[in-house]
């Protein structure tokens, strides 16, 4: 079949919109027609080149919502009319990971994944007689794309697609550290690095869990505003308190240290800070945010041994077919806000705009609707 | 009264046997006969000088067990007769950090016991007028000591005292960062860094609680042969394998990467490797070893966000009170093996040797008894 997307040709050009080739979906796989699709920092960074596993012509996209429209042989959890979220992290609950019920970070597609390709090692998508590679197995920037059947989680079917296309990832991947990764408990003083979309969530689903002080870190006071919204009840601006003080600012608010801190930068320095800001015998610090490539994080040894502990989040430890429902169910339910969060909505012709948009630090999220 | 103890009169220098005064118990304290203490790294740490806190004359020693003599005002717990062993760690059950019930590393003496005195400020050893330090708050190189009755556990008495002295660190160390810090699962793959005394004390408790593969790294392979007494199941050598490859070695021998990893070196760099060698999505390394003043440990933040957990331990994270009683009972009940780790006994005068035993690699521990 044709379709129409947005295709990335070579690093750092936009986007062009073209009338591509699909191959419909072989056995265990499923045909989407993607209704909306948010626009991430991933997306823009494997378009900047700097993904080392990034490859061209692509479509990316992973952050989607749409209907089954078709599915290949002996798919059974789905069927055409379902409601469903791609997802880059799939759960096929079969493989070593999926069975060790100690992560998210289901293996069984990983390698084709990673290689722009379907788990039978071919791509569904062409243009010309040119192979285009899928992107985090999802491609959510075309009108229909093929999936795993693993890689789909069904969801309600009142939920607006402009709106839970977002829990495809940044949603569930704030939300989620909360919950999954962190398991903040009632009472808990929560910091929270880096007021953007990821940060907002991470902010509300500590609010949602009960926690006590909710301390946002950023340098933009602009952004006070929306977090106070989301939850947060003290903000520290390291501009303010001074770049090398934040730590003790953060020490100072909470009697002795945070219980759980979040990065939601991607910085080293502040993953650093964010570590040392936890108490001393259990604070938490759980690293969300992408650093550059090759950059290391760095602290002394006697922070882990006076009981501090360094973990990391991926897509929020949610396993992606029993989590996301749950939290569309929860931002039906009123208890998660995400309208708030989607400043922008376009057609998959101005699709460029979204990246502009975020570039000029002007969106929380964009999200282009077919 | 007065006292046999070794002073340490300044750094670097043998300790020398002096008859020494002690001040009785004041209320909330107890007068414990020590009958013999282990000799331990972190001594010779601070007699080396370089440990910043280290504060001269003292009287060093932190790993005894002994017999109440006497109590002062107000201590309820214990009572002359009691079999006791010093805790460097106490456990008030009081503090912020007590009540949390998530971290052993109690507050209530912290203060007072870094400078070197009892928690009215004030030391009960002197010598000639001199005012001499306490250490750790146990100075078990003293026959006589002085310790709030928070750091004192009460241990059985059929116990000989001159194997669980080592409880009162080394074991407990590497005993409980098995159990208490790392909850190893019966089944799983444990790495260990360092085939030293805390090492094969984590061996020790990996195998009693059931792991599967233990597996050894040191330089050293004449330490395999206790190494595999205590329960390694695998040893891996750097110099055979690589010092470059010793994180592929182990998640071979795994098939994945170690469920948990516990570095007892000391070492910054085979602390990376120990998080680097982690199963992806669920391992945990734990660090024990105490690092040279100023290094610090680095690794890409990658390793984190798929999966790996670091932490660390001190003092097994046992709360001193109510675990270490249980170990000792775990030795007189042949679970744990103390008897082969103490390679060497010694009377007071010679307390110089179990250093330079120690120096030289000839011994695993030195126990000296009064």
């Amino acid at each position: 079949m044709k379709t129409r997307a947005a295709v990335a040709w070579e690093a750092n050009k936009p986007l062009t919109i073209e009338t591509i080739n699909l191959d419909g979906p072989r056995a265990g796989e499923v045909l989407v027609e993607i209704m909306a699709t948010g626009v991430c920092h991933t997306d823009a960074y494997t378009l900047s080149g700097l993904d080392s596993e990034g490859k061209f012509p692509a479509i990316l996209g992973h952050e989607g919502a749409g209907i089954v429209r078709e599915v290949g042989a002996g798919v059974t959890s789905v069927r055409p009319g379902d409601h469903v979220i791609p997802l880059y992290t799939p759960e096929c609950r079969q493989c070593k990971t999926c069975l060790s019920q100690r992560s998210n970070l289901c293996t069984a597609i990983r390698s084709t994944q990673g290689q722009g390709l379907m788990p039978d090692s071919t791509s569904r998508f062409s243009c010309s007689d040119e192979t285009v590679f899928h992107y985090m197995g999802t491609s959510t920037f075309s009108n229909f794309t093929v999936l795993p059947e693993i890689a789909v989680a069904k969801v309600r079917e009142d939920a607006p697609f402009d709106k839970i296309c977002y829990i495809g990832c940044g949603v569930t991947t704030g939300v989620g550290a909360v919950i999954h990764t962190a398991k903040v408990w009632p009472g808990a003083n929560v910091v929270v690095f880096g007021l953007g979309g990821i940060g907002l969530n991470v902010i509300q689903a500590a609010r949602m869990v009960g926690a006590d002080k909710i301390i946002g870190v950023d340098l933009n006071p602009s952004k006070v505003a929306m977090a106070k919204k989301f939850g947060m009840t003290h903000f520290v601006n390291p501009d303010e308190v001074g770049r090398d003080k934040v730590v003790e600012a953060i020490v100072d608010l909470t009697g002795g240290g945070a219980d759980f801190s979040f990065e939601c930068i991607g910085n080293v320095h502040t993953m650093r800070q964010a570590l040392e800001c936890c108490h001393r015998g259990w604070g938490e610090s759980i690293v969300i945010g992408v650093a550059p490539s090759g950059a290391e994080i760095s602290t002394r040894p006697f922070q882990l041994v006076t009981g501090r502990v360094w973990k990391g989040s991926a897509f929020g430890g949610a396993r992606g077919r029993t989590d996301v429902p749950k939290i569309v169910d929860w931002y039906m339910e009123g208890k998660i806000n995400i309208d708030d969060l989607i400043t922008h909505t376009m057609p998959l012709e101005e699709i460029n705009t979204a990246f502009d948009l975020m570039h000029e630090g002007k969106s929380i999220r964009s999200v282009v609707v077919f």
